[in-house]
This record gives C-alpha cells, structure tokens and sequence, in this order.
C-alpha cells in the first residue's frame, strides 16, 4: 500500500453496514460514501475539469480501455499522468477495460446490461449479434484480443500490459483486468470465467508489485483494488470474495453481472461484503440509480460509478426529489413555458441561472449549451444527495433519510 | 427612435473610415467596432450565456426564424422576452428570417454563400437541387411561405408579421424582412428581389411605428435597422442606400449578396456607406473572417455577426495569431503531445488551464467538452482583438495595427 493512501472509517450506522470514510490519496482525500464520476475519456461528458470542482465533485473514473485507444498511455505519461492532462487534480481511478471487453462481447451477444432485467428489452438473443467469424473480442488464458472500435485495429490486453497502461495514466487507484460475465452466462460459464479473473488478479497485483517503484510512471502514489466476481450465484460469489478478498490488494470492486433484479444485487452484496477486511475500501462498479445510493451504502459500499446520470440529463431527464423516480424530463410539454428552475431547491449553476422553459428549449434544439447546464445539475444533486446520506450515517438516521425518499434498506 | 438608444461616434481614424462609437441601447452599451456572437435558438452554440459575459463579449443576434418556430414567440414573450428567458441580460439583436429565406432556397438552390467565391465548391448548379414541385420557400409580393426544417409544416412570414415576431421576442435591435440575394442572381433578378425588400422595409417600419407604444411587449425600447441590398451591382447598391437611407430606421445593415470576391464585397461597402447618414450605426451581416473584421471597419462598419469563428472552433480551428490564416487546427497530429496552451497570450479559461494536446484528444475523441472550450477561446480572441481594433482607432494607429495582422487596409 502506498504511504499516502489509506482508508480510515470514521462513523457506522447502527442499524446497517453503512459507514462513512476518509478515503485518503496522493491528490486529496474522498469523503465516503462518494459518487465517482464517469470520465470515460479523461472528461465527463460535457463537462470541463473545472466545473467538477465547483460542484463539488470528489473523484472521478476514467477508463484504460479508451484512453489507451486515444490518445494512448504514452502521450499521457509523457504530460505527466492524468491529472496534469485533464487538469482535474484531484482523486481518479480508472477501470480495467474488462467491462469493455464484456459490453463489446458477451453485453452484445445477449442484449444486457449487467444486471439484466432492469434494462427494457434485455433477453437471450437466439442469434448472436456479433459473427464467430469476426469477433470483436477474444478471450484467451493470456489476455484479451479485440479490435478497437476506432479503427478495426487488433490489440491485446494482458493482466501485465493493464497494469502498465495504468501505472502510465497515473490514476491514484487501479483495476486489474476481468472479465466482466453476462446476467444471461450459466453457472459452468460464470465458473470458468470467475477462476481465470481469479489468476488474473494475481497476474496483476504481481505486476503491480514488480513496478511499484520505477520512478519513470507520473504517480507513484497507486493502489490496486481486487475485483469480486462469480455472477449472482451464491457459492461463486462467496468463493470469489474469499480468493480475491485474501489477495494484497488495498482496496475492492463488486464486479460482474449482478444478476436479474434489485434484489439479486444486493444479495450479491450481503453475500460479498462480509467476506471483505473491513477496514478496506469497497466499491460497486458501474451501479447508481439513486435507490442504489441508499440501499448499496446500506449494505456497506463505499463508493460508486455510473454513467447512468449524466447520460439522463443529456437525455433532458433531471433530478427531482420527489418526482416520480425522482426526475423530470423536460422534453415534457409541460414545461414549456414554465419560468422556475429544475429544483427550488438546488444551489447548482443551472438552477440558479435558467428556467425549465429555457432549458426544454435547449434541449429539443439539441443545443449543446443544454448538455452541460443538465449534466451539471444531475451531479451537483449526487454529491449534495451524497453528502446528505454521509451526514445521515454520522447521526444515525439513514433509515429515517431513505424513507424521506421512499425507499426501503 | 427609442429614447434609450442612442449612437455616438467618438474617434475616427484619420486614414480611414474607421470610427469607435458608444451604441447605448436598454440592455447596456456596445462599444463599437464590435463583433456580436451568433447565439441563433437564443443561445451562442456551446457556450451557456453566463460564459460570454465571463468573456467579455457585448452583444449577441438571436434569428426570428428559428425562435419562431422553437419555442415560438408567444412562448418567450409570455416568459418576458429574449433577455429573461435566456439569462442573458446584454445587448441583443435579431435578425429577421431573410437570410433562412435565401440560405433554404437560392443558397440551396445555388450551392453558394453571401460571397460566391469564397467558398469552395461554389458553382452554378446545373439541376436545381430543390424540386419546383416541392419548394421549401416560396416568395410573393405578399411575403414568404416557407416549410419548417424542424417539422415540414407550413409557414408565412409578412413584413408585418416579422415584425410582430420581433417585438415579442423583445431584442433591442431588430431587422425587417428582406429577402437575401444569391451572387449567382442575374442583375434583373436582384433589381425585381432588391425593389421588393424596399416595399417590404416600407411595411415593416410602418408596422414598427404601429406597435411602438403597445406596452405589452417585453422590450418597448426596441430600434429597428433598415437593410440595404442590391448585390454587387453598383447602381442597385447606390439606389438601395438612397431608398433606405431615407427611410426612418435607427440604423442599417448591409445585407445580401457581396459578390465574388472580397474585393467586390469592399466595392459594396464603399459604394453603400457614404450614402448613410453618418450619425447611425452600420451592421454588416453574416460577415466576419478575421481579415474582414480589419478591412470593413476601415471602410465604416461598425458591428458584425458571423457564425464561422463559433463553428470553426467546434472544427477543432482555434485563433492564433501570426498562424497561417491566425489559426491552428487542433486535429493536427504535431499538437498530439504539446503542453502549451492554444494561443500563450489568451487570458481565456481555455488557454489559461488547458494544453493543446488535451484539447486535441477532447476533439478527437468527439467531446462536447471541446466545443465549449474550443468556442470560448475563439470568441475571446475576437472580443480582444475588437478591443485592439478600437484602441488603434482611437489612437491613430489602426493601419498599422492591420499591417502587424498582415492585412492591408
């Protein structure tokens, strides 16, 4: 573990796992529970470093797989890391690029998201789409083949080659590489896969190890979080948190498939968590409607991400409490000529600044101007929502604030 | 005229026809020369109204077309106008559907602009490109029939019509229908077009001077423009600025055809302006290449609108003087590792926080990100150049100004 990296839990709720934390890296401290914005490419999506900052943003997520397709890890190293690239100075993690190698493979393959009856429309495909005879990717003992969805070029990711790519983007916390299994995968499946990440894991923390002190990478401050895998099947799940759990790794995701519903998630959850040290760090990978904020933290995760909101607001839904699912589409008719903000209530830019009936019309005008005011507000009420479940944790009253939003822990 | 408009002339350069001037107008005062930001659907592409403000730029022209038909008029009149339904509390202009009329139809119909050899692939075009039996415009002496871009339904603007519009929306400088002219129509095509906007500025000004006092309109401050046509032709030009020059409008625009070449263009300024009074302002439409921003304010103009420095930026084509054409094009591999910032002498918040090769990967990779840090600087350019321009007026030395540009005046 790098010496300026640690996680010290500071209060627990009474009546769930929930907990908050300092999550302290090289580029500042995150307090948790924390929603990790999605920085695919080095920025969210229509939003500059800077504005991230002004809302309050702790930590954001970028991703190997992309960054090492454009503009690759080298011109990126050679900038001095991630941080100094993008401007944003403050705590980043990347992923491996296994969700790619799944959501280009077997996601397309069988029509689904990671948990797999919350996406319309989700089911087994008799027909796969993608043609054995060109596959975008292929997974082997070694590593991962695949064709980049840039130009068609062949690439292969390696366990060892991930982990290089990531000690040269600089992120203050890493992933190893997996694979990242289907809803839709059978147990003899999820098996074969969960082993090899199994070994993969290992392959990676001993890479990590064996570069940890080259002085030639931007951050020498990285950690590596272990991936959990084994799909929603009990035993799986329990064998995974086992393995990965008494591996060295500073920190842990909940990876993989999370099977068909709310409640196969947090099963996988109650099943995983408890098997963890708990005075390490967990997070839960691509997973953040807001009901998950509250019945995820619940259950003992730290930190989340998820490119769900501000994939909304670019769709012109916006957080609302209250409203139904809590968020407003301002495509709506009805807010054409309606004058207040998106939220009384809300001290972001946007609704100080612009009316609903300004904002619709951006919206249906595909202004890209409209982007960034909705994405803008969407991640200020996480972080204020955040922060509201972080003080709830602290005075103990979790359950109370849930059921202020009507859910249920 | 309103009285909280007015237009003082307070330098001229000795050399030319160069002048500064305060155009005080409800929303505030426009210091001139100054360039005045495309924002079309009530918003510069981008770039939310607050960052303009931020970046010192001083007047923006929204177009009557496009708000008419989203949101519509009734929509932002009922929501106080342009100015409180966009946020941005600054001088406005909008133009009047004019030039939608030509840029749908003769534009379409002859693959050109407003100045024919200036862009590539200009040609006569011999199949019309838009069927007889399907027109999208329709001109007749009572005004336009033009079918929606957004929908296909069909719509009437009237010099009146176009006027009502105008005060609903509430902009404090408005322009009259007119219809802009092709550099491919022949000399008696642009006489009958260039007789007929005359008739209509007689309908739109006595509409103007009907509505003038109704107090229910967001803006009661509103000054209208009369526009001068007449192509490249020397006598239609002439006879254009006698007709309306002599009408009572506040200020006027050069608009329409300006030939072939930048030379015809500057022959269409020097055979219009003289014939203006001198105490109104003069605006020049849809034009405002850097070097036309040097050679037109020589020749008297006093404001320009012109959407290439916005879209070039979201082209990844950012300002850099002393560059070939003063700009760099961030798509340019040499840029792939450069940590220098656009321009090093920018004060913007894209020069003073980002490098090129960030902005480059932005670009690339197709970020909406980009186009708002890419826009901010274009237009930032501008404002201070405008700024330099107006200061070499007021101190004598813009000639030599233009010569450090590499322009001639």
């Amino acid at each position: 573990m790098s010496s300026n990296f640690s996680f010290d839990v500071q209060h627990r709720d009474p009546e769930t796992a929930a907990r908050t934390s300092l999550l302290n890296t090289a580029h500042g401290t995150v307090h948790t529970p924390a929603f990790v914005g999605v920085a695919t490419r080095a920025t969210i999506k229509a939003l500059e470093p800077q504005a991230l900052v002004d809302i309050g943003l702790q930590i954001v997520i970028s991703n190997t797989y992309h960054l090492h397709l454009q503009p690759g890890e080298d011109i990126i190293a050679s900038l001095g890391g991630l941080h100094r690239f993008s401007g944003w100075n403050r705590p980043t993690m990347t992923d491996s690029g296994g969700f790619q190698v799944f959501s280009l493979g077997a996601s397309k393959e069988h029509g689904v998201g990671k948990v797999a009856s919350i996406f319309p429309g989700a089911k087994m495909s008799a027909k796969p789409k993608i043609r054995p005879s060109n596959p975008l990717v292929k997974l082997t003992e070694l590593g991962v083949d695949f064709r980049s969805v840039i130009d068609g070029s062949l690439h292969t990711f390696t366990p060892e080659s991930v982990i290089t790519i990531e000690r040269k983007l600089g992120a203050d916390i890493i992933l190893p590489l997996d694979e990242c299994t289907s809803p839709l995968h059978d147990y003899a499946y999820t098996k074969r896969s969960m082993e090899r990440t199994h070994r993969w894991a290992q392959r990676g923390l001993a890479a990590f190890q064996l570069l940890k002190d080259d002085p030639t990478f931007p951050n020498p401050d990285q950690v590596l979080y272990g991936i959990i895998q084994g799909g929603a099947y009990h035993d799986l799940r329990l064998e995974s948190a086992r393995v990965i759990g008494d591996m060295d790794f500073d920190g842990f995701a909940i990876g993989g498939s999370l099977g068909r519903s709310k409640s196969d998630m947090w099963n996988v959850l109650d099943w995983s968590i408890p098997l963890l040290r708990d005075e390490a760090p967990r997070h839960l990978l691509g997973i953040g409607e807001i009901e998950d904020l509250f019945t995820c933290v619940a259950r003992g995760i730290d930190t989340f991400d998820c490119a769900a909101p501000t994939r909304l607001a670019r769709n012109g839904s916006v957080f609302l409490k209250g409203a139904p699912r809590h968020r407003i589409n301002l495509r709506n008719a009805c807010f054409a000529a309606d004058d207040g903000p998106i939220d009384p209530t809300c001290d972001c830019f946007t609704c100080r600044t612009h009316s609903r009936a300004y904002l619709r019309h951006l919206c249906r005008a595909g202004e890209f101007s409209f982007y960034r005011l909705a994405t803008l507000h969407n991640l200020r009420f996480l972080v204020r929502l955040m922060g509201d479940i972080r003080e709830a944790i602290e005075s103990g009253t979790l359950t109370a604030l849930a059921h202020e939003w009507e859910f249920t822990l």
